[in-house]
């Protein structure tokens, strides 16, 4: 494997020349550049600073030698691997896990399960569904603390106490968390369990090269050294000094552009693939959390963001493409095109003189959903649309480590020219203090009061039942 | 059955006495209100001159008998039934299939797969993964030109052939088509194959009462009367001359009035549940594709509509959650709730005297997930955004039928106050003869031009591989 990029990206759809009066300019873009590059300049000095860890995750061959031990003990002991985790702690890994079919993966590999919600349906007929004798569940949390993930812990910690008796406890549980501190890492401790740590300042969003996200897919038999062997392409990169060379600047930049001279608040991420949903729905949360912000890093009220969509092609042609060439002109819509399914199927022949099938025939369906593709691409250029496209030979681990890495800087290089702190998401918190308040949590009784009268303001005629 | 809703729709936090300046007052939805009377009227008078026939499908008792001995018919014959469709002719059944539980359907119900995209690897994946014997497949498309799903029908149709013989044809299709005309339905008579009728001027995004959505339904053992049930309920409530009393007109009009006086061009549908994923993927053809617009019912070019985001409580508490509570004030979220999630699961004890574990401790999962919409929901409120919630008693196909009819009108009433055409969908014209042309299908000479035309304006600069 060589360092040469898997990935290309094709922004011609942001530009007056695809797009008409619409489009941007590439004078708009060359006023932009120089601002762009202090913006990698920062990233450049805050990352030999230590302040953005992420960067290093996959050059760290002691913590993926680990992971890969730890994996093979798995594989050898299990069939199957459960996450307990939510957002960044199962977006990653399940992205991997969408995008590598059985056949590229490991004979060995272990089944993997990733449980992010607290459905008691879902969740107790995907717990019913497992042989406990042959699972383990990689239970992930930074802070040990997560609502969620702790009730799941509980609900299947009860369960195998049960079933395998006390002593299966430190078997059966695998948790990634804080090296040090923090109640999952005591638990951890007192069970006796093998662990990973989540290094040192990498948040949930930007972990899925590290223990998060590697850990469950090393164990399903996928190559974490090919995922970060792209990561690390993918660094280079983006780490060029020039917007025309680095994909990850370029794209947003033209995203910035778009957003605050175009009016595109949203950025839809549609691949013509059904393997590369995960991919954008880790992508949602990167983009949402990191630059949805109320205030800006002085401290002023900005509201700032670009709001995520995930759409399926060709799927979703028949969902919401009329609105994207017709509605409002707040999108910009960035394909991904495989050229290389990985898979055959040609559709065959026998309506020979039938105009509406016969042109069919002799296609293979890769092929003809790549053709819509194009087609739903140039249609959005005619009806003057933002686009971009990212172009990927095939799909492997390699392809996906790039993209992750890339787009995790596209999101850094986007927070910087917002002026926000793409790493904090102090948005959640008032959520999360009323639940703690609602489920009766000491010391929460001032959020208790808060929640009564919030409720008290409710008006009868504003319900209809 | 009586006809009480199962549905209630609560709009409090559309308004300031619930999210402060931001939100609408009771004047702004007073001084509406003449104009939603005025389009309820129209609609009545459409319907009344059959130019909406879609209110009918869940009167229609002889179309129900038919479907439901036709569902008998495979339900006996075969183990499996897969659909072959998209859009709308997938997404209403989906959204059934996804809701209703194995536990809540005929125990001689057959497993329903429906298939709606052309990703040759997924594709292949599933139909290795059936006994072809024992597989029934629907083919729905009203016109029988859909690309996606003819190439599917012929993949699907070389393969029965081969293994089972040409004979096994007319047992293993039926279809869903245009009742006189069409290549689908000159198929189906060649084929002396099974099928059923899309009925007159019935759209896909509103076909989900009829043989669309209604055969893969029944077939998987749900009970359809019940369905119909639901939406008659819901229409008894939807053809009320009152904003006040009417759900869906309420709702469209204060989604109307928080378009266009504050700014939502983003509905969010955000279910605290996984088995309402498939409602809100329904949900948002049906808004998407309805509303967004480029002219309007004068010919002005208004480039209109809401872009349907569907995201899932409590998973994207830890991904969208920050960007609503902080990021533009451009969204409406609507949360669904269901008091009943029809699984109790509760959390054991074994941390007493962990602060961070032991209030979990006996709360019931999907207490807790309430909580947690509840939360977000009051959350939401404090940072001044615009949401609402629809709380369902329990989830079942009445509940279900209510909802597809209550949005159907709410949708429709939308489209009035809009003042487009809620019914059309020109804009997706301009990329399927695109397809077309990049296909080679016979007489696209022209738009094969247009192609070349298109990819020549790319320019290298733009292209970074």
């Amino acid at each position: 494997m060589g360092s040469t990029t898997q990935v290309t990206l094709d922004v011609n759809g942001f530009f007056d020349h695809m797009v008409g009066e619409h489009g941007l300019s590439r004078a708009d873009l060359d006023t932009l550049a120089p601002r762009v590059v202090d913006v990698l300049k920062t990233l450049s000095s805050d990352r030999k600073e230590g302040r953005l860890p992420f960067y290093g995750l996959p050059y760290d061959d002691q913590a993926i030698r680990v992971i890969e031990a730890l994996a093979a003990e798995l594989r050898s002991e299990f069939d199957t691997l459960v996450v307990l985790g939510i957002g960044g702690s199962a977006l990653g890994a399940r992205a991997v896990l969408d995008a590598i079919v059985p056949a590229d993966r490991a004979p060995d590999g272990l089944d993997v399960l990733v449980l992010d919600n607290i459905d008691p349906l879902s969740l107790s007929t995907a717990l019913d569904g497992l042989k406990l004798k042959r699972t383990v569940f990689n239970v992930i949390s930074k802070s040990g603390c997560t609502v969620e993930t702790m009730s799941q812990f509980m609900v299947v910690r009860e369960r195998l106490e049960k079933r395998l008796g006390k002593s299966s406890l430190s078997r059966h549980f695998v948790f990634t968390t804080d090296p040090q501190e923090g109640l999952l890492r005591r638990i951890a401790s007192e069970q006796k369990a093998r662990s990973l740590p989540v290094p040192e300042g990498v948040g949930g969003r930007f972990s899925v090269l590290s223990a998060v996200g590697l850990l469950p897919v090393a164990a399903a038999g996928i190559d974490i050294r090919a995922l970060c062997h792209g990561a690390r392409t993918a660094d280079l990169r983006a780490s060029v000094l020039d917007v025309f060379s680095n994909p990850a600047a370029l794209h947003a930049a033209l995203l910035f552009l778009a957003r605050q001279q175009r009016g595109a608040s949203v950025h839809v991420l549609m691949p013509y693939s059904d393997r590369l949903m995960g991919l954008a729905e880790w992508y949602g949360q990167l983009w949402a959390e990191s630059l949805g912000k109320r205030v800006d890093l002085a401290g002023r009220e900005v509201m700032t963001g670009q709001t995520p969509v995930r759409a399926l092609g060709a799927t979703d042609q028949h969902s919401q493409v009329q609105l994207y060439v017709e509605g409002p002109r707040d999108k910009v819509v960035t394909f991904f095109r495989i050229e290389d399914h990985g898979c055959e199927l040609r559709i065959p022949g026998g309506y020979e003189g039938v105009e509406e099938l016969e042109y069919l025939s002799g296609h293979d369906l890769g092929e003809l959903l790549n053709m819509e593709q194009r087609a739903t691409e140039l249609a959005l250029c005619e009806a003057g649309r933002l686009n971009s496209s990212i172009v990927l030979a095939g799909l492997g681990p390699v392809e996906l480590g790039e993209l992750f890495h890339m787009f995790e800087v596209q999101t850094l290089v986007m927070g910087g020219l917002l002026g926000i702190d793409p790493l904090d998401q102090p948005g959640v918190e008032a959520g999360k203090n009323l639940t703690r308040a609602l489920a009766g949590r000491r010391g929460s009784e001032a959020g208790a009061e808060r929640v009564r009268q919030l409720l008290d303001r409710k008006r009868g005629e504003f319900v209809l039942a």
